[in-house]
């Protein structure tokens, strides 16, 4: 029985590293650049779309290693669209993490531009890495048709009537893919056959869409304290959200369904997949 | 005698051809942001980047339609930057080549989305191309040691004292090290070896700032109808130019020394580089 605590804190250790070692000094010119990168990427956070490509690879039999520039290279990529997420235009967020955020820090510009390096330099430690099937995942799961496209209709939907076709349309693209695309660039990485992507492929996109539930429905019932943000922040900002349009007990049952979804399909891979199990399991049962 | 108009003109629409083909379609979800990334990439332009990667490329022999994926990626790269430099808390520009800039017309959250839906575009179609060592050139070009440093380095020098070191790194980083990039793209898909790209770079490195100082000079020199934009425009917003450094006669100087080394550089090469000069005379001798 894997400890999954442990198992995430060592993980956690290693991307943190590797991120450290990838990101330029802070005293490389231009210096604040450098700084709001480093301020930003190494404020924390539970690294879980690299730990989740690590662990795919792992289960295919692949060193944790051998894997962590795709991994770090997706942490990179989500802290980018973090920074632009929580600019005054967006979603206005002067905290993240108990940190101030990038432009409240660094000013808006500063914090466009940092968001921008930090997506570049996700791509270039993929073109580091070499294989550029991991940099077609990733810009797929990113771009216009993924994560982006996802924050402009999330932006989009704010004050409208909740709805079944835009939640889903919103949380998919803003968060499924892009842990659909951790999972699968560690398959990738690992020499994961098609059936096997397939299946990973079904594994990241239902772990993700509850992962996304799992966070709207904590921002309605736990507690400030324990959250370590302010609880119905999602209302307060008009937000769509799948309790708002489904209601919280279709919400909670619509998590136990895609987790047992997820782990139906690890079932059908010839493949060490006890860490991936414990990995979902604690998505779901998290408590912030 | 190569006639570099219509060489230019004949790229130019095939540039245009290859971007309408890989930006996706304004029907595609969400509408709004796939229209955004059409209507900015698709506004016109010298495409003088990609132009350049492709005569590269066909200097060493290489058809240019082999190599229209890593050009119009460059292109893709530019105008995502353009889109932001354009915002109200950076350059706060309203028009480009005679259109409303992005924020105008889509609002300012939209256009950093366009922004960076295209920087990832641009990622993803040099991972279609497939070779990673010219998605490496173009990050590291592009990234906080390149374009973008130059950018935010740009913004802090706003209203500060002219300064030869700092025109100096701002001018490389936010168009030199772009158009050497376009060069040595073309230069590496095509094959070249290390001594050919030694001296590509120089080509590229030379008149990338030489393009960057006529721009500056234009700007003190053209009038509104020939420049297509009010000239006196970087003064009006306390840019540092290299004719503020330096002094108009000296900046004309150093234009024809750069050329001239380019031009140096291409003698070494074992190719027909009768294209490129033309264009590099082009940039240097253009009127807007």
């Amino acid at each position: 029985m894997v400890n999954i605590n442990t198992y995430l804190k060592e993980k956690q250790a290693l991307i943190d590293t590797a991120l450290k070692d990838h990101l330029p000094h802070e005293g490389t010119r231009p210096a604040i650049l450098h700084e709001a990168m480093r301020y930003t990427v190494l404020a924390g956070g539970k690294r879980i779309r690299p730990a989740l490509c690590l662990a795919t690879a792992e289960a295919l039999g692949t060193d944790a290693v051998n894997v962590l520039k795709p991994a770090i290279a997706i942490e990179l990529l989500h802290s980018s669209t973090l920074i632009h997420d929580d600019l005054p235009c967006m979603d206005d967020d002067d905290l993240r993490r108990g940190n101030q955020t990038c432009h409240v820090k660094y000013g808006a510009a500063n914090a466009i531009l940092t968001g921008d390096a930090l997506m570049i330099l996700s791509f270039q430690v993929l073109a580091e890495n070499g294989d550029p099937r991991l940099a077609l995942e990733l810009s797929q799961a990113a771009g216009s048709q993924g994560v982006i496209g996802g924050q402009v209709e999330d932006l989009a939907a704010e004050g409208s009537e909740p709805s079944a076709d835009l939640i889903d349309f919103i949380h998919r693209n803003k968060t499924a893919v892009l842990i659909r695309a951790a999972v699968r660039i560690g398959a990738l990485a690992a020499g994961a056959n098609k059936a096997e992507l397939v299946n990973f492929s079904v594994f990241g996109e239902n772990i993700g869409l509850a992962f996304q539930i799992v966070d709207d429905v904590l921002d309605e019932t736990s507690t400030d304290e324990v959250l370590g943000k302010p609880t119905g922040s999602d209302r307060d900002a008009n937000k769509m959200t799948y309790p708002a349009v489904y209601g919280m007990e279709k919400a909670k049952e619509t998590v136990r369904d895609l987790t047992n979804d997820a782990l139906i399909a690890l079932d059908s891979i010839n493949a060490d997949t006890e860490v991936l199990k414990a990995i979902a399991l604690y998505l779901v049962n998290r408590e912030n």
